[in-house]
């Protein structure tokens, strides 16, 4: 089973390495990491460079396909390669995914036309101009598309999908394996949970930063 | 504000990247990936490559020290060149911590001598041998050592972290930028809460992959 995460300069590092960390678990799969062309892909903050290993273009088949985001997602928008890779990719796959920002991409190459879907909390309206019904919700499944809340939801996601594609008993085998027992010194996950002083100043940050 | 993470082949990629992933969002840090030499580093799968932009040499005072973890680290604890930088930099650190059985090597290089320290479960007798006093806990603090379980809790630790170099206020808001309002689908990230036959069988499996 090929699971192929496309990576982009820009992208958010966890959104890709979380789900990674899951399904490379997951017995008989391959994940790979595909860009338009092989070689190191900068995440967001230039601090830190994964290895594209892969390029579009020979992988363009997989069962499952995990889209990151970051904030150049918007810029991608309207980038025909990434989304005629996605289309084509979505055609066959079993499963087509996205952690935070990655369902923007989605939405752009029109996959998630009329299903429920989410984002990161702070770019549910954008999903909505494109065709989706955000939801303010961790993991959305429809039927084989499976999106996710920002950045840390991709590490729930990939442990959904594991349960369907090799069974809830490998899923929590992975989970334990991971030691994913979480226990977050703060109750602020959330906009829903944090102070609204702490809500205010993420805000105003993505203008420089997140999500 | 440096802050530097040593990576080696075989390495666990969310050891790295969770801790990356908070630590890089504090505000005037600077996250480093260290090597022996500069490059491409491979984790414990083979599927996913991280570059090393900095070589141990560049870089033997940071201000905080990670310390990922992975099988490999076993190997690697009677690896002077390793040791020897984790000494250096642990003299003049403001905070030296690890994640999984990266506190292998913090308790190979003598510096986890009576303190009490965790790591993934699997380890914690490994630990014993090496001099520190294992303690099943997510996190743990003693002085400016800080010592996560495995693999995912570099998260919890990085935000633990987080706050003590910068303030809670600060380490809520990226919390709440990563939406790290963590949902697994099921309740069995540790060995107290998993059903004894997912424990043996991770256990079982630990031959050939984890932690």
């Amino acid at each position: 089973m090929n699971i192929a995460i496309p990576v982009f300069d820009g992208l958010t590092a966890l959104d890709a390495v979380g789900p990674y960390e899951v399904l490379s678990r997951v017995p008989g799969a391959t994940v790979r990491f595909l860009a338009a062309t092989t070689g190191p892909v900068r995440t967001e903050t230039g601090m830190l460079a994964l290895l594209a290993d892969a390029t579009f273009d020979e992988l363009t088949e997989p069962e499952v396909v995990v889209v990151p985001g970051g904030r150049v997602t918007r810029r991608l928008m309207d980038d025909e390669q990434t989304l005629g890779w996605l289309r084509r990719a979505h055609e066959s796959s079993q499963w087509t995914t996205s952690v935070c920002t990655g369902s923007l991409l989605l939405a752009a190459a029109g996959i998630l036309d009329g299903l429920q879907a989410t984002t990161h909390w702070l770019e549910l309206d954008t999903l909505a101009r494109y065709g989706a019904h955000p939801v303010s919700q961790r993991v959305v499944e429809q039927g084989k598309v499976i999106t996710a809340a920002g950045v840390s939801a991709g590490i729930d996601m990939a442990l959904t999908l594991a349960a369907r594609i090799a069974g809830e008993q490998t899923a929590q085998a992975i989970q334990l394996g991971m030691e994913y027992d979480p226990q977050p010194p703060f109750d602020c996950g959330s906009p829903t949970k944090a102070p609204k002083e702490i809500v205010d100043l993420v805000r105003a940050a993505t203008l420089s930063r997140s999500p």
